[in-house]
């Protein structure tokens, strides 16, 4: 069998020892007394990632999506939304919100551009928007949304309307105040920024956001992904009382809760200072190798991971496979008609925060080689 | 803090160490080769289990509860369904078909009674249904219901109808001949009789079932639990490809591979035969304390846990305590209005399979030591 390799695409990241671990916590109840404080502790912790005092997690078992599909709890049939897409994920999330009714103008961008301020100010002129959705880092693309200006933006325009981020590669990686940029809705899943294995949808709501679904006219129309059922869970487990709609996953909330205190256990502002210090000196070293960024500019380019065109005569098959030859597992791309132009990479966690592990020389060296060996010459 | 219990409720179930390593598995993408073939084969050994040649599993990051959430994909709005419940997860299983417009009827049983084949033939006769759902064990009451000839009965009395069994009790603990029996979809979860992890929700559909989601007149009104989505994902892995629609829950997935090995290491039968006379010998133990099994008959008993009647003058809290005391995890009740008149004792698994652990021998002393601090004497 092979032997596995570094896992540095951008998400699921490497994950530390002490996650690992907390991933093989025998088992345990979910109502144990050992168990309930975990669970709460994790919801202030989340909390404090994307510095909020007042905002209201939903930590469930299910993959990143299910937070998408949880925007059902804010829309009704024919509400208007305006979706700012930089990539494959903007888009996918629009088809989820038109399943539940949602009418969509899309703010679209040339792959590596983001939305310009006039786009978003001609859009809200013409519409009155229950929901504006932005990607902050489009995994497919790098690109980083600059939410806080869009959510200013959009809150100058119509207070009412809604500013969701999906922040499925950003939370963790990325600095996101969520009161100070009055956002409503941050979307995650655990395998990316969080550190944690796939398997946790993570959503952040605000009390505007909560007022919004708790003042909607028709019923919530689904099950799972239904708030009516989630919210008293989240509420028992924070006031450290066990509570049940559906068993969590214990081990998974064992191991969010071993990561949070790991990323708290310093300034939260370190955390995002060094991965932006470690994405920049990454870009810097892309374009030493005479490389262009998917993302078309500095402040538009995400922290935790980079999207690279590929030079010409390079494939990007052989390139996945020559840096997995030597141990390194990256992506390639997934823009539809340009998935074989470019490839991704992941740089957050661990791999970021704890320089000795050396896991983004590890990327450096065999990135320069393969290219060196499918001969490409900077 | 105090040190970790054996974990006898009725699931999450006692994990074997091989699956707790599993857990730990490194970051993996997704889409590694290392991974692809461990979910591919899973999908496969899922099959094995449930006892069915043709019948398509689907594995999805979720809760137990996300495989009622998918019956989404059966139903239309007016679509007659007939639950046949037998306590709490009946009953909430209803609510959740309706939130999709079924309309309900009810067999209702006294807690601990099956339903009889005179309540389901009068309500056959009344109604054409789209649906039949039983509760093969409900974790609320212990009480097993005969779903091979519940399935017969529908099936000759309507061939169309849909007969949907909630295994998330039964699945790995119970005997289930998928194909001869003529089931059209079990759902479970990870962490009862296939021994992993909270995290998983599996659905095993029959190609009728398949046929009648794929002839459905309204587009099915939801997307994570929706199969338009996960079925081409389920089809590229157990071909042995990768394909996206969400981040698989990689280590669970490793996990439950794991799992279902160990399972599968030995003639299935061997593992129903083992858990029915561990059961049967664990109800004859609580008859020997004079205390009442909830389930009212020796043949509608699960095999896979045992609720039992509290005596006169010992109240649960206590017991539930004198037992945690002693290092093992049970569960009280959740019947409303009965909650605090029985407790709840898991048999699954690692547990029932392998003696030398004990694990029953320790329950049983455990609950005999218990019950006579309480003052009760048998």
């Amino acid at each position: 069998m092979a032997p596995r390799k570094l896992c540095m695409i951008p998400g699921p990241i490497e994950f530390h020892e002490d996650v690992l671990s907390a991933m093989a916590t025998p088992a345990t109840s979910h109502v144990d007394p050992l168990f309930v404080p975990v669970f709460g502790e994790s919801i202030e912790m989340v909390r404090e990632v994307v510095q909020t005092k007042v905002a209201q997690p939903f930590i469930t078992s299910g993959s990143g999506t299910l937070g998408w599909d949880m925007m059902v709890n804010l829309l009704e049939a024919g509400d208007e939304v305006l979706v700012i897409t930089t990539g494959y994920f903007g888009d996918h999330f629009a088809e989820c919100l038109e399943v539940y009714g949602a009418k969509i103008t899309f703010i679209r961008t040339e792959p590596g551009a983001t939305a310009t301020t006039e786009q978003i100010a001609e859009a809200l002129a013409k519409t009155k928007f229950k929901m504006v959705t932005v990607t902050h880092v489009d995994t497919s693309t790098g690109v980083l949304s600059d939410i806080k200006s869009v959510a200013a933006q959009v809150k100058a325009a119509s207070p009412e309307t809604l500013v969701v981020v999906d922040g499925v590669c950003s939370v963790g990686s990325e600095e996101i105040k969520f009161d100070d940029w009055k956002l409503d809705i941050v979307i995650t899943g655990s395998q990316k920024g969080l550190g944690v294995p796939p398997g946790l949808s993570i959503v952040i709501a605000s009390q505007y956001a909560l007022d919004v679904y708790k003042n909607r006219k028709s019923p919530v129309p689904v099950y799972y992904s239904n708030w009516n059922k989630w919210l008293p869970i989240m509420n028992a487990y924070e006031a450290r009382k066990p509570a049940y709609f559906a068993t969590p996953a214990v081990q998974l909330v064992y191991a969010l809760h071993t990561s949070l205190k790991l990323i708290l256990s310093q300034p939260i502002e370190t955390r995002f200072k060094k991965h932006a210090a470690v994405a920049a000196d990454f870009r810097q070293f892309v374009r030493g190798l005479g490389l262009k960024t998917v993302a078309q500019s500095e402040q538009g380019a995400a922290n935790g991971m980079t999207a690279v065109w590929l030079p010409e005569g390079v494939e990007v098959a052989p390139l996945v496979s020559g840096l997995a030859g030597k141990g390194i597992q990256i992506a390639g791309g997934i823009l539809q008609g340009l998935a074989g132009k470019y490839f991704r990479i992941g740089h957050m966690g661990i791999s970021v925060m704890e320089d000795d592990r050396q896991h983004i020389q590890k990327v450096k060296e065999a990135l320069s080689s393969s290219l060196a060996e499918l001969g490409y010459k900077a």
